[in-house]
């Protein structure tokens, strides 16, 4: 028998691909769950078919039998909402940044708000099922990761582990995402008028997702220069990352280590001969990752890609549901 | 010595293409009148000058000597707007649909709201130079032409008015604008995520740029089926429109009812052998028209492209200004 | 046991999207099959996995123990391929217009140059399951549809039938495709810089297409007027049909006729209350179908949804190759 | 009376440009050279109004009186029509890399292919103005600055220069250029359904605009790391330099240094308050400069725009031509 799961934030983008992926997914059954009155009902997204909708409350969950519920909603709204899910018995996913550093001071600093909820950070575990599985099985609430730290961490960690990286010269993490990682929420700076044709720069050297960055890769804030860039695409995230190697002679030493890493890991492709580009991961799960390196000068350039509403949001979520629920990890991902 | 003009709504797409455009203008002197709070002053385009700023006021005319005022507003602000600015002793060309329709009672239709200065209607002079240029140099209330009518009443009106056209058979305009048109206030339809690697069909059969076209055209509404839809690209309008021909034994016949009707025409290009693009008129003041017709069946198409923040908006308002104020028609604008 | 299929010309847009569907097909296995030696090996799309490969040769056919061959190719490439491939002993579904019209002289008008493989025009099925269902079951060539006449035919053919359009006043097709339709050979004509903010009309009154949309809908050449465009987006299709509309008093009698006849459709969509956008049915094998009608006049709009490379083209050929083989008609489309 | 000038290559995206920014220039009179018979003419841009053309001769310098000669050709193009040109007294502009790099053994290892004319390198004169103004005046052979070499150069030389940057930690140039960089003829890397919704990297730490960098801006090969990438745009250019700043207390003074450097410049816009985006120098011939910097680690960001086609190429060809020819140096560029 299915197990119920609940989405609320399905009119976003995150929200909507997590019902349109687990469309696919042999063993949930999906319930709407709406949190708020929206005025206009035009601007839900087609479900294309009848759908099951009830109230984001503890008592759905009760009522509905919930076994999980995904949060794919503001910081904010998750932190107001996910106690009482919790309480109810729900496990909970949340795909905002709300439970992601471990304390929640650091979120303050970040974010710029006060932490509503401060006694949950510290209890969630960090949703990056290649550095984390373990502790996610068994996790009750679940801070699924941001979209630039997975495709920065996937590509860092391992070669920071591994002391390749001459950290001293400092790391370069320039990154570019596609409009949907705002959101969907109309805004002058996602009117296509003003993206299309264009590229720019924001929250340079000042963005909330650094500090997941250096938690889970190791860097400390010094080291570490990442820039957010807006590409004019729908979706999808490309970073180039630059740094001083030490202690390898050549491509395929780095290339090793990738390969030692993620040997069994289902959704990380290491390039052997070309760097990957935005299209070979849109609508995948993976984390696709190539390297060049100057052997003469250690120079080293490594490029990571996902697609930011799936391996950075929705996918990654179900891949955090499946282990939580006991699923095959790839169930409804491939 | 410089005559000055003043324009209201200048951070809008249209306002800021005036702003750009009499840049170049050799005989007039731009005053930005601001007529509402901007709580976000970031929402300004750069002007990438220093200009000269005063409130959307009489007392500006008066104390600035303006001779004419853009109104690049929607419609209720114009209703408010134009009669005071025109007691003031300026001259108005107002951009919006507010006074491009003869009589009040046909706004309400179309609009869908009563008209609030419904006095004015009668006196506006309709800002289509090719049909309309002496009335446009002696008036104090232009309304400039909504972007959509324009290129069809300039491919529509001589064929119309030379008997070519079965007009039993019905005439299809089948137009496609880029999203600019849509204005800057963001909204969802306007978003890149769901105008981007899309196209859709809005206001079919209902748009309120319908009576434009048949009041200039001289068609009537059961003949005409018009359609808006919405290209992923920031400007430009190309309109496909079908007719029967008849009394015509082939293109050139069709050709040379324009050229003969367009041959002073400074901003109308009529294309022989091929079929115009929307790249081809981008950032230009031009309407350029093709013809195609099967003389066996007299199946007959014409292709109308304008750029709709020029031609179809910012630049029609300068030609009619130049008008207005006795200036070279094409200044400022070749 | 998986039955064994062949594709040739899998560098294609719509060869690459048949692998792409295929990998979701439960009953077969995909052998690519190579045509021509590339020089370039660097522009075979990546398959992300290891294939089987083979030559595009009848032993092929033999060896392989292949029931059926697609050919992604030019119809010149068909008209080589397919004699020789049936005579092994495969059925062919072509993607090409190598076969869709019933006789070699309207292929020989159309497509101007003559036909090398006039004997087999008169044997092979249309592919259009919708209308040729039990004939494509025994088949064994099945031409393909070509991708406007899919989306137009599927509009056109009910109305038609059922008498509701005024055929003397003419019907008109506008019809927009994103670049992929035209193939993935390099051109000047869809390089990015020229089709990126742009758009524009082609082949108007003589689209190669436009026989196919007769032989179906049952419209004379002289009734229709059909326009090809090219959008600038990947892929999708739309049409926006005009006509005349007769012996009906509402939109929903024009609904009704579609629902009646589509009803046990898989792969029809009528659209109640909206009509429909490209971003509906893309990567889907639906075609999507609304109506607008001014009862007062009778003027009538249809819009009609398709992606080009799946209902357009892989998706049909696929469901085409289920009725054939006898597989569910929607294995791998859902 | 006007100079005339010639335009070799007019048909690429470079060449289309000088004519487009050469018909506002008051002082010269352009003659179209043809270089190659072109098959195909429909692919020739609509030059827009009549224009001369002669041959791309040794003669026609003569015949035509012409002054100067822009070779908007490939290189190995350029290599075989600058002599000719030389000789029969005109003064070359020549956009592409075959005169940048002082010595022809450098040419080789970077453009991998022997140098055709290597007596010219020595001769010729980088046509960076704002570094090599005055020995612009005199050239006789001037080379036009590849595209990305005139962002990354304006932005390093002054700090550089100016000691503030910690080169022992190495310099990142992370660079994004719109398709138009890469040219007009047709290439699968350049379609449309290639480029769309897509991003990614080329030649990363081995393009050959970086020599030009290392040349104006005075690092070593060792010390910067190179990446270019193609923007699914059509025109202009950003690139994202970071290093370790020393010697400076604030971002104010990097800005000081550019503000000092720059302050008589008229098409280096130095960006106090915000980050310079792609967008703004669209159609101009103008860099726009920006800085972040982290006060307390010395971290620091700069960003640089420019359009390709205008001050990476067309643009600053004709600023170098006022120069050559005694014009002012913003002529027909503002």
């Amino acid at each position: 028998m299915k197990r119920r799961v609940g989405i609320v934030g399905f009119r976003g983008y995150s929200g909507a691909e997590l019902v349109r992926l687990l469309d696919r997914h042999a063993q949930v059954k999906v319930i709407l769950l709406d949190h708020r009155e929206d005025s206009d009902i035009s601007q839900i997204p087609a479900p294309g078919k009848q759908r099951q909708r009830a109230a984001a409350t503890p008592e759905t969950v009760t009522a509905q039998g919930l076994d999980l519920v995904f949060l794919a909603t503001p910081a904010e709204v998750s932190m107001d909402l996910a106690p009482a899910m919790l309480r109810a018995g729900a496990r909970v996913v949340d795909l905002s940044g709300a439970f992601r550093l471990r304390e929640a001071p650091s979120y303050s600093r970040w974010y710029k708000e006060p932490h509503s909820a401060p006694e949950l950070p510290g209890e969630a575990v960090y949703g990056l099922p290649e550095f984390c599985r373990s502790r996610i099985a068994g996790a009750r609430l679940i801070a699924n990761p941001g979209c630039y730290p997975t495709a920065a961490n996937l590509a860092l960690q391992p070669l920071v582990a591994s002391g390749v990286i001459d950290r001293s010269a400092g790391i370069v993490c320039d990154a570019k995402s596609g409009v949907s990682g705002a959101g969907r929420k109309p805004s002058l700076k996602t009117s296509f008028c003003e993206v299309a044709e264009n590229f720019s720069a924001y929250s340079v050297l000042d963005h909330r997702h650094v500090p997941e960055i250096l938690m889970v890769s190791g860097l400390e804030e010094a080291e570490l220069s990442f820039t957010a860039q807006l590409l004019p695409i729908h979706r999808g995230i490309l970073e180039t990352i630059y740094f001083r190697a030490r202690n390898v002679t050549n491509s395929s030493d780095l290339l090793g280590i990738y390969s030692q890493k993620y040997k069994d890991e289902p959704f990380v492709r290491v390039f052997e001969n070309r760097l990957p580009d935005i299209r070979g991961a849109e609508q995948t799960n993976f984390c696709d990752i190539g390297v060049r390196l100057d052997a003469a000068t250690g120079r080293a350039v490594v490029v990571s890609v996902i697609d930011n509403l799936v391996k950075g949001a929705a996918g990654q979520a179900i891949q955090n549901m499946n282990l939580a629920l006991g699923f095959p990890e790839t169930e409804g991902l491939l």
